[in-house]
């Protein structure tokens, strides 16, 4: 790879930069924004392509359906906002025509169907020998429930949903030939946290948030450049099954992180609970020295720990 | 090819006809419409597959880039909508990398610096053989403005915009060798009647409207069978400067398709020619009869004209 994807996304915004926005906000977050009246729309798009993002040997058509789908909510659902419908475009070789097709369709519309998710529009086309798959997704909130990862304050709790490092565990096992572990069924499926996001996004003392798609040690980052802030890890408090470097650097966990007022974190990690069955847990702190610090029960180790990089 | 590209398309809008439509209606026309306010959004997309549509050797990257953006941003006119944002999803094989993304991304942003369109997201990732490109397209305009395929009525005139056959006589020249004749540059670079689109929306004497992407052939079928009328196309009439079936069976011209109040077209005719000086042309009336009639000179022949199909 000859540029790294954010060098290429980062000239691509700079040359678009100076065009009129007509009312989108900037790009940086899992969704682009549009506010319409009192509503917002928010928009994002995801490509996955076969042998880079996954192999027909490896998932069923079914599965590479419902996490098609179950990827791009997750960023909707990040922003605080509910999805409510998506864009599809399949290029298909010859060899995915037919079963492998209509087989697709079926996973992706029970996920749809799960989550109450509209299909508006697509397109399907030929490829000479390999399947490309490319899902916006649509959500729409009150303007006043999005949550951007500007929004980060010093002294917030940073917290997770769920448990991490399990997609990781479970491509692992793949990789060793178990296809059939929790974890990797999880991987193949695919997760999203609907309706965690629409929640945390009514509350007002959650500022920053977004999904963890490629391990919390490269999206905290993502929070800490926009928010221009530090931030504090406790490894221990991280909520996982498995070694420490699953839930740090493993990808495509689709969890929420979130940055949360002190004030009223306990609050809120007992509603979500009621309201959703889902753990919410504090794992560090905002700070305003503007670096990454990992801490061992409260001593800084030197764990030089990055995420998951595309190319 | 299984499965035709409508046959499919046809199975899904079935398959996910039952699910909730939050505001967006129906598949069916160039974009999906969600009415937020007094405002409607559309959205379109449109999948480029490296070998399929495109051949490198053929078309610069710049070029592939100007044409992606346009034919998505034609979708948005055709609804009477003012494109004024897209996503953009590449793929893209170590080859591809650096120089020809670069280009491809200068011949995008000319376009959309051209037409004021912002890039508000996107997607950039890695493929093993070939470039696959995936555009969507956003338009906004007020409700009344928006134009569909089903309001066709008995007794409009069927119009066109332009000059018919310019892109498939291009793609010919470039068949034979000859990339560089005015039609060869118009097939390669694609169109879209972006001012005349937006303008055509404010007249509510102009009932349905699309663009021709298939060639008028196919495509006055999708408003003939939305809108459940007839039609009759007069040869004669066909503004082209190139042999008939380039003009009804070609493909890619992204002229406008539109019927029209017969009280008012020649005023409507008059002023879109002051408003953006492009020639609108009557060629030929909606019927109630349910077929489609091609006539020369006022007499119908029997030529078997279909449009282009991808697959």
């Amino acid at each position: 790879m000859k540029r790294s994807e954010f060098a290429f996304i980062g000239d691509i915004a700079s040359m678009f930069g100076s065009l009129p926005h007509h009312g989108f906000e900037p790009i940086g977050d899992d969704c682009t924004v549009i506010s319409m009246g009192t509503d917002a729309l928010v928009m994002t798009t995801d490509m996955l392509v076969e042998d880079v993002h996954f192999l027909r040997a490896a998932s069923t058509a079914e599965e590479v359906g419902t996490k098609s789908l179950l990827v791009n909510i997750s960023d909707v659902a990040a922003m605080g906002a509910t999805p409510i419908a998506t864009l599809l475009s399949l290029s298909l070789p010859e060899s995915a025509q037919g079963e492998w097709s209509e087989a697709f369709m079926r996973g992706y519309h029970a996920a749809c169907h799960e989550y109450g998710i509209a299909l508006v529009g697509g397109d399907t086309t030929a490829s000479r020998d390999r399947i490309t798959i490319n899902v916006v997704a649509i959500g729409r909130a009150p303007m006043a429930n999005i949550k951007r990862r500007s929004a980060a304050k010093v002294g917030d709790i940073i917290a997770v949903t769920g448990r991490l490092g399990v997609s990781s565990k479970g491509l692992v096992d793949i990789m060793f030939g178990d296809l059939t572990t929790e974890a990797a069924k999880i991987h193949r499926r695919g997760n999203a946290r609907v309706a965690e996001g629409a929640w945390l996004g009514t509350q007002s003392a959650v500022h920053a948030m977004m999904d963890i798609s490629d391990g919390i040690a490269s999206d905290i980052r993502h929070i800490m450049e926009l928010s221009d802030v530090g931030a504090d890890i406790e490894l221990s408090a991280i909520p996982t099954d498995y070694d420490i470097r699953y839930a740090t650097t493993g990808g495509e966990d689709y969890e929420l992180l979130l940055t949360v007022d002190p004030a009223n974190f306990d609050a809120i990690a007992t509603a979500l609970k009621a309201s959703t069955g889902t753990t919410l847990t504090a794992i560090g702190r905002i700070t305003a020295t503007g670096g990454l610090r990992w801490l061992q029960d409260g001593t800084p180790t030197d764990l030089d720990l990055n995420g998951f990089t595309h190319f």
